[in-house]
């Protein structure tokens, strides 16, 4: 499945080529099932990070309004020990966020040693968002896949692994999902006006994203992009993602305090 | 339950007349399933936190070694959303740390509005442990306790409700846990040499922990004294006591966005 949803590097993240309603080969029965699977041996292999104290594990979750990034982090989260997650929402930059660059939240916000982060938007948004809005031009915005580039490979290289996903929505579903938010009081409260005129310029920020993950795909970062119509199946590949990712580092309960031979407690 | 628990403003926290193994009128089967029921409620409060985003919540959680901190971490909260939930674990101060103010490491890792934080250990080890260890002197110690009580009172103010929760552990059953701890290679690595010295000075450290619970119970941040002996009394206590602070504070969902009336998405 990994290869599958990667964005090799190099090569076009070619958005409209990749489905967003493919199953990955599940049926929602049987994606329940692998993902209870999941989030058990996630939180054997978190358990171990955390006592190894060492390294760290960074996802990133990116997608247009209504792809499921918080419905995400509760399915793949809940059932996790908090104690070892840090999730952190990336909203509209404060103004004392405005008064450093781009990277000095993000770089505040990352998990520590033994720790997963999980960053409910991120930096992507001021190479996305920030282009949609006219914040920035293009020239800025290439400097900054610049900057991003190397930001991840220091991060990579100092011990965090960086899990970036792409929660790959198809128009007509965003359309329902915004619909059942606007109808169900509950959660009516989500809606924003603004999401509607991010909507209306649908093609435009889908390019934007797709020449975002194009140019930051990379070995030591590289972007998934994850079919997000049905929930259930962005559920079970992220957390697939993750346990692949941790499986990768191997984590490792660390030694006994060497002055504990023979000690007797009274 | 709560008043039983719980050490009235200005009068003495009185641990020698409590018991550490008050089963609270719970079996174990009993307290399991009532544990089920209040974690279940615990996810609806928190989902209207978060939603209300106005005012948050601070556990802040003490005991002795092995009295179960990172165990009531997970047994409470594992199963709630970790997006909401912030788990800070203070250890010894860092030199970064150390060139501030008791309280400011404090300050930076509250939560934020609408997030429920959870702090295993705080600042009452800048009063307990400081003093133990002769990093400070009695002197130092009660101008702390009024710091304390003035910083706790600007938090209650400005909209963030404090549990305060010492497990109350007994001499014996630390002695069974790190025994087991010391026995068992997958725990072995959170044994470290000093524990024991800080056991060995038992009564200096209840007495000190019984003159700070003393001084620091106020009706806007009390202190809680939670049998600890038995790890699901504690988890069920615990629960409890988070459960009624947040129906306390009643959060609501927010209206809507009022640009909404007669929307439609095309």
């Amino acid at each position: 499945m990994r290869a599958q949803l990667r964005v090799a590097p190099g090569e076009d993240a070619a958005l409209a080529r990749r489905p967003t309603d493919d199953q990955l080969g599940f049926d929602r029965a049987g994606a329940q099932r692998r993902l209870a699977e999941l989030v058990e041996r996630l939180a054997a292999l978190q358990n171990r990070l955390w006592a190894e104290d060492r390294r760290s594990v960074l996802l990133v979750l990116q997608g247009m309004d209504a792809s499921g990034k918080d419905g995400t982090i509760g399915r793949v989260f809940t059932g996790l020990n908090p104690q070892g997650c840090r999730v952190v929402s990336f909203k509209a930059p404060s103004t004392l966020e405005l008064e450093h660059d781009f990277l000095w939240r993000i770089h505040l916000a990352l998990p520590r040693r033994g720790e997963i982060g999980i960053f409910n938007r991120s930096h992507y948004e001021d190479v996305v968002t920030a282009r949609a809005i006219g914040v920035i031009d293009d020239a800025a915005r290439e400097r900054r896949f610049g900057h991003i580039r190397d930001f991840e490979r220091m991060l990579a290289d100092e011990g965090t692994s960086l899990v970036k996903v792409f929660l790959h929505l198809g128009r007509d579903e965003q359309r329902e999902r915004l619909a059942a938010r606007l109808a169900d009081p509950e959660k009516r409260w989500k809606f924003r006006v603004e999401d509607l005129e991010s909507r209306a310029r649908w093609d435009e920020y889908l390019r934007l994203y797709e020449e975002a993950l194009t140019a930051t795909s990379t070995p030591y970062a590289p972007w998934y992009v994850v079919p997000a119509d049905r929930k259930w199946v962005s559920g079970v590949a992220v957390a697939h993602l993750l346990v692949r990712a941790l499986e990768d580092l191997d984590p490792r309960i660390p030694a006994a305090d060497p002055g504990l031979e023979g000690v007797e407690i009274v």
